[in-house]
């Protein structure tokens, strides 16, 4: 087993810094991350929710997309996350997906929390069953379901991801 | 309380046919999703993580994306999200940030673990503290944590979301 990796402080207190300009430029919300490699930043992120009208540009999930841009790859192998607060429930799936070795973060979820930011609920309402969620996620069976699986388990070009 | 919405199944099978329409295609994984207002289609999405290398763009990420530029908001208020399978926890997270009423779809997360699309680790995931994950998520704490959230909250032109 690899010895656990060690933040790089500069890095970290850089995506504060981010934040608080992304704040003061009215882009959107007090966040800021960036994917590095061996101590070289390959991308940042901001939250850029309001400014692009896009619910999902989350600072995590905006950096992580630029990193895979920025290399040519949808892997993050190797690469390490910074981010000013503790990722919510979406950039934490983001993250599995991207598969970067290790995340550090500064804020926890409930300094996020304690300035409006309620990603608690999110954790919370993951746990419930779909239709009790507040938002409801129903199953609807249809015996054509299974069809794009089939698909593509005959596709031989298929890129695995 | 109002009654509980039924799906259009018309939707939902076209989401299914997109999902097998972009496997075939080489677009990516075999998902597809749309955004619908009152049985109208705002936007479609598709799976396009290897085509894009873009790791965050699942079919729903893609679809929600696409209605909040259509409709010029970073809010799905009032929309219906129709999708060919169960929601991993990104597109989940992502869903909860851009408030839909309802979520239909078709094939479940177990029809997808068993393709090799195995939402069910990242699930099992979020539920470890940040420390014991695969990808572990370390907090760092340092005195500035608060200042991108300080500044936030005394921002006279910010934006909530």
């Amino acid at each position: 087993m690899s010895s656990p990796r060690r933040p790089n402080l500069e890095l970290l207190e850089y995506t504060i810094t981010l934040a608080v300009e992304n704040v003061r430029g009215g882009k959107g919300g007090p966040f800021a991350a960036l994917v590095a490699t061996d101590g070289k930043v390959i991308a940042e992120g901001v939250n850029l929710v309001t400014s692009t009208n896009d619910p999902t540009a989350h600072a995590e999930v905006v950096a992580i997309r630029r990193a895979c841009e920025a290399l040519g790859t949808f892997q993050l192998t190797g690469a390490e996350l910074y981010t000013s607060c503790e990722p919510c429930p979406m950039c934490l799936g983001a993250i599995f997906w991207a598969r970067p070795a290790v995340v550090f973060y500064a804020a926890t979820c409930i300094e996020a929390a304690a300035a409006g930011f309620d990603d608690a609920l999110i954790y919370r309402q993951i746990a419930l069953p779909g239709d009790q969620r507040i938002i409801p996620m129903i199953h609807v069976p249809t015996p054509r379901s299974g069809h794009s699986f089939e698909t593509w388990r005959h596709q031989r070009q298929r890129v695995d991801y």
